[in-house]
C-alpha cells in the first residue's frame, strides 16, 4: 500500500479533528479510498471519514488492509509534519508498522516516521442513507462559536430548524440563552452563507460535550451541513477539499418532559 | 428599561476590567446613566462605573432600578458577544432576570442571554470632588507595563511626582527597580503624551496587586490619569470612550518608616 | 565597568536562552568583553557566552571583574526592558550589585534595576580549539524543530553526517523517526541555507533534552552550527549579531552496542 497526498495538511487537520474523539480505531484501504469509522471512546458518538482514492496523486492498494492505529500517537508523528509537506503513508502486506514519509515542498527534508499497528475488534456499521427533516448549512466557524458560547451557560443544546432560520438554546444555573440565525444566501461569499432546506419544523436536544468535540473538525472546512430528523442522530459534516468528508453521528437526548410533550 | 449600545465592546471591556476585582454588585440605572459602584471583595479598592445615558443609540428607564449581578456571569454571557455586536440589555420592573441581547451587524445573528438576578446589600458612598496634589495622564499600556514589570520585583509602587516626570520604585528580595517616564508632550499622537499637572510633589506607597488589577481596564482607553494626594486615596481613571469612565480608588500604604520621617 | 549596548534585545535573548540551563553563574567583563563559562545545574552540558568589546557603544572595564548572578533573577529584570531599549550594564569596584539601566529609544522612559550580587565557586575551563569531523550549518529554526519533533517519539538523538546531508534519528514506545535534511548552498537566501563541511562520516548520540534547551538561542540567529566528532563533545553555536557568539558543549552518549561496534 502507497498513498500520496500532496495536501499533507489534510491528514494533519483529520487527525486533530478526530483524536479527542476517539482513542485507537482501524484505518481501511480499499480501492475506493481510505477511510475510518469508530465510536468514542464513551460509545455515544459515531466518526465517520473517507479520503477518496481519486485525492491522492498516487494510490495503490493491492488488496483491502485494516490497519488499527492510536490516534494519540498518529497525531503525534503527523504533527511533525509541515503544513506544506507531502504526506505519503506506506504499509507492508502482513507488515505490523505503518510509515509516514514527510517531504518539504522543496525536498530538502525528508522524514520518515514508522508506528506500531495494534489489533483492534471492531465491526463496520451500514449507515443507510436517510432522509432528513432539515438540513441546514452554515459557517463552521459560526458553528463552532455557538457550541463554546452555550458551552458556558449549559450542558445540552437544543437545535430547533423553522423556514426563517435555525435556533440554538440552552439554559443552567446561571441563566438562558438562545441564539438565532437566519437564513442568508449571500451571493458574493459563498463560505459565509446559511442555508435551511426545511421538509418540516425539527428540534433536537443534544449533549454540548460532543458538538463541541465535532467543531475540532472546523479548520477542515469553511462550511458545515447538520442533517436533523427526530428519529434519527444527528449528522455533522466538514468536507474535506474535494476528497472526502468527515461526518460525526449523535444520537439526540430524549428529555423526560420532552416525552411528556410527544 | 431598556438600554440599546451600537459598539458593545465597551461593555465587553468594562466587564474583563472589573471582574476580577469585584464578584458581585448592584448595578445601577437612573435617567443620568447606567452605573455601579463597588468594593472588591477584600474591601481595600472602591470601583465606580458609570456609561451616560447620552452614549446609548436608546434608553429608556421610567423609574431608578437596581440589578444585583454576579460579574462572573455577567462576563460569560458577554464574552458570548461579538466584538461588532449591538447590545441591548433589558430587565422588566419588579422582574429578577435581565436580559442581554446582542445582534451581530448585519442582523443574521441575534442571540438573547437571560441572567438570574440577585439580592445585593450596598450602601452608595459619595465621593465627593477633591483637589490633587499630582495629576499624571499617560499612556495606559506603559503604566500596564510599569505595574506587571515591577511585580516581578516587589510587592509595592511608590509613585513620586516631581514636575520632570513620574517615578516608579520597587524593592523585593532579588533588588530595587525605579522606572522614571518623562513629561512628553507629543503633539502628533496625543494617545502617546505624559503629562503632569503638579501642584506640589508628592510620593505615595501603593499595593502592586491592586494596581495590576486596574489595568486590566486599559482596552478601554489608551491614556489612564491617575490622581495623587497624600491624605487621599489614588483615583485611577479610564475614561469610556466619550461616555464615562471607571474609576478606581486605592488607599496608600503608611509605612512605618515613612510615617517616622513625616 | 559601564557596558552599553544599544541593540538591547540581544541581552535580553541571551538570558532567555541559557536561564533554562543555568542557575547562576559568574559573568565575566575584562578588556576583550563580558564572557560566561558555566556548567548547566546537572554537570552535563557546558554554556560558553562571549559578547565582544567592540560591540557595545561604549565599554570601559578599568580591571578584570567577575560577578555572580543568579540568571532567573537577571532574566526577570531584563524581561523588563523593551525589546527597542538600550541597556546599560554597571557595576562599581568592591560592590555587591550590579545595575542594568534601560533608555527607551525617545529618552522618554529610563529604569534602574539593581540585582544583588553573589559568590559563586567555578573553575574557567580551557576549551581547546578543535578539528572537527563534521561540521553543519543549517537554519536555526529547522533545527529547533527537528528536536522538538523528535522529543514527542524519544529521549536520544543519533546525528548523522554523510556528504548528501544530516540525518537525526530517534525511537521510543510508538515507533521510529528520520529526518534527512540535504545539503542546500541557496544563494538567494543565504539564512536558509544548509551546508556541510565533512572530513568523515560521523554518527553520535545525545540526550534530546539537553539540545532542546540549546534551541532556546534560536531567536539570537538565523543559522546554527554544529560540530561533531567521535572524540569531543558537540558544539551547537548561536552567533549573536556581529559581536560574539554563544556556545553549547554536550558529551555524546556511548551507548552499550554502540561501543561493542566499535
Amino acid at each position: 500500500m502507497e498513498l500520496r497526498l500532496v495536501q499533507g495538511s489534510l491528514l494533519k487537520k483529520v487527525l486533530e479533528a478526530i483524536k479527542e474523539l476517539v482513542t485507537d480505531a482501524n484505518f481501511d484501504c480499499s480501492g475506493t479510498g481510505f477511510s475510518l469509522q469508530a465510536m468514542d471512546s464513551s460509545h455515544v458518538a459515531l466518526v465517520a471519514l473517507l479520503l477518496r482514492s481519486e485525492g491522492f496523486e498516487h494510490y495503490r492498494c493491492d488488496r483491502n488492509l485494516s490497519m488499527g492505529m492510536n490516534l494519540g500517537n498518529m497525531a503525534k508523528m503527523l504533527r511533525c509534519a509541515g503544513n506544506d509537506d507531502i504526506i505519503t503513508i506506506k504499509a507492508d502486506d502482513g507488515s505490523d508498522t505503518v510509515t509516514f514519509m514527510f517531504e518539504s515542498p522543496n525536498q530538502d527534508k525528508i522524514a520518515d516516521f514508522e508506528m506500531k499497528l495494534m489489533d483492534i475488534d471492531s465491526e463496520h456499521l451500514g449507515i443507510p442513507d436517510s432522509e432528513y427533516q432539515a438540513i441546514v448549512r452554515m459557517p463552521s466557524s459560526e458553528f463552532s462559536r455557538i457550541c463554546k458560547d452555550l458551552s458556558s451557560i449549559g450542558d445540552t443544546v437544543i437545535i430547533s430548524v423553522t423556514k426563517e432560520g435555525v435556533k440554538f438554546s440552552t439554559a443552567g444555573d446561571i441563566g438562558t440563552a438562545n441564539i438565532v440565525c437566519r437564513q442568508n444566501k449571500t451571493v458574493d461569499k459563498p463560505e459565509e452563507s446559511t442555508i435551511i432546506e426545511m421538509q418540516e419544523p425539527v428540534s433536537l436536544t443534544f449533549a454540548l460535550r460532543y458538538m463541541n468535540s465535532f467543531t475540532k473538525a472546523s479548520p477542515l472546512s469553511d462550511q458545515v451541513t447538520i442533517s436533523l430528523s427526530s428519529e434519527l442522530p444527528v449528522v455533522v459534516e466538514y468536507k474535506i477539499g474535494e476528497m472526502g468528508y468527515i461526518r460525526f453521528y449523535l444520537a439526540p437526548k430524549i428529555e423526560e418532559d420532552e416525552e411528556m410533550k410527544a
